[in-house]
């Protein structure tokens, strides 16, 4: 599968863009750590697919790949902190702060999230004015991000769907959107993607709260959610100019985790 | 002076940005107390200045300058954060983790860095591929704070040129750049007016440490460091095709608050 391949090509892009800053060594090393932690790369995989769906190649959305992969790894350092979720484990490894103190983790994600917007500023654009239309999508998904983030920690009565739509929809759409606009894809095409990524998002956020046996609604309700999710991503599939069968086996695998 | 009434603008369009989120609320309100606090915005001064030295207009760089602000403010919301500068005041009102708590303080700083990436990519180019040169160098930028601020904090010998190269000059130099390249200018004026960031940073940030009677030098070699790095600043600024009074006035200004 070509979009396998490429994740090798994300891989070492990350270790790249990781490795232009030399020193101070304790940033470089506790970046590293928080990108090297073993994630399944989903987001980078939407953003080469959507490129690909879009009409071009998985190549063209390299950095932007990077880019989101490097957004979600900042903000997993700082959902970790002992303020915020206080997990001294992530992927069964010491968390950044356990790792590297609690002042290094919230500057290393600081530097995650500077570094992805500068990635970003580097990708290649096959139709002017698309680079700035990435940048300011994927601002607008970044700052989306922390709002759901907040809404989730706030104290009293949580807007679920505000959380949900935010906190995991909002980067599955900074994936696709950007993947979508690196790869040349006309307005009709990113917003096909953007909607497939949207669903997507709720779908995948749906089965995690399955997997985690942590879900607002009943199981049965759970799986209804799942499903109408998952139709409506691929139904926004249909009539993209370019390949969308890794979109759609991506969405599958991800919403048959439990079953 | 031109400039004084443009920075009423900047105040206007900062809270215009800020106002683009409506919700969750404690986000929201954090993040205008982070921008709120009364600082001197010098940084928005410089970016705007020097898109009138680089031949535009301080209108042009009316985004960028909100964009440099936002990057500043992030920076001050986590710097005072417990776990590492542990303030619980900024100019003489509670710091954002004293009044909102640590982990919206947090949380604030991310979303007023994603803002200024956000409001950057909005800024008009009148070259094209200038948005993209600014998003890269100011993001290279909020990258080097970041590594100046580690520099600063970790145990044992500092290294203080690089954590003043980064930790001020870095945001001095982010503001003069976009704002020359939003005002137009070519590589030679965008060269001269980094120059000057850079040598003013230097001679802000050893002006401060005459101010906080903490330098790593005596006070005769910091005082002759101030001048040397004021002179290099004033004499960059020679052969722009602009105005670049305001740069020179605001170069005088800020060397010359403890005389």
């Amino acid at each position: 599968m070509l979009i396998e391949e490429m994740i090798r090509d994300v891989e070492r892009e990350l270790l790249r863009l990781l490795s232009e800053q030399e020193r101070p060594s304790a940033l470089v090393e506790a970046m590293r750590w928080a990108v090297e932690g073993g994630g399944k790369r989903i987001r980078p995989r939407i953003c080469l697919a959507a490129a690909v769906a879009a009409g071009g190649t998985a190549t063209d959305a390299l950095l932007p790949a990077c880019a989101v992969e490097l957004l979600h790894s900042y903000t997993l350092v700082h959902d970790d902190l002992p303020a915020m979720d206080n997990d001294a484990e992530r992927r069964g490894k010491p968390s950044v702060w356990a790792k590297f103190g609690e002042a290094n983790a919230i500057l290393a994600g600081d530097a995650l999230q500077a570094l992805a917007f500068t990635a970003l500023a580097q990708t290649p654009e096959h139709r002017i004015g698309a680079r700035a239309k990435m940048i300011e999508f994927f601002g607008r998904c970044a700052l989306g991000v922390v709002r759901g983030q907040v809404e989730d920690i706030v104290p009293g009565t949580k807007d679920v769907p505000f959380i949900y739509e935010h906190k995991t929809a909002d980067l599955f759409m900074a994936a696709a959107v950007t993947g979508a606009l690196a790869g040349g894809g006309d307005d009709a095409s990113v917003e096909k993607l953007r909607l497939y990524a949207y669903h997507l998002g709720l779908a995948f956020q749906y089965e995690d709260d399955l997997l985690d046996d942590d879900s607002p609604f009943s199981r049965d309700e759970t799986l209804r959610l799942v499903q109408s999710e998952t139709d409506a991503a691929l139904a926004a599939l249909s009539g993209l100019p370019g390949d969308a069968t890794s979109l759609a086996e991506l969405a599958r695998v991800l919403v048959n985790r439990t079953r």
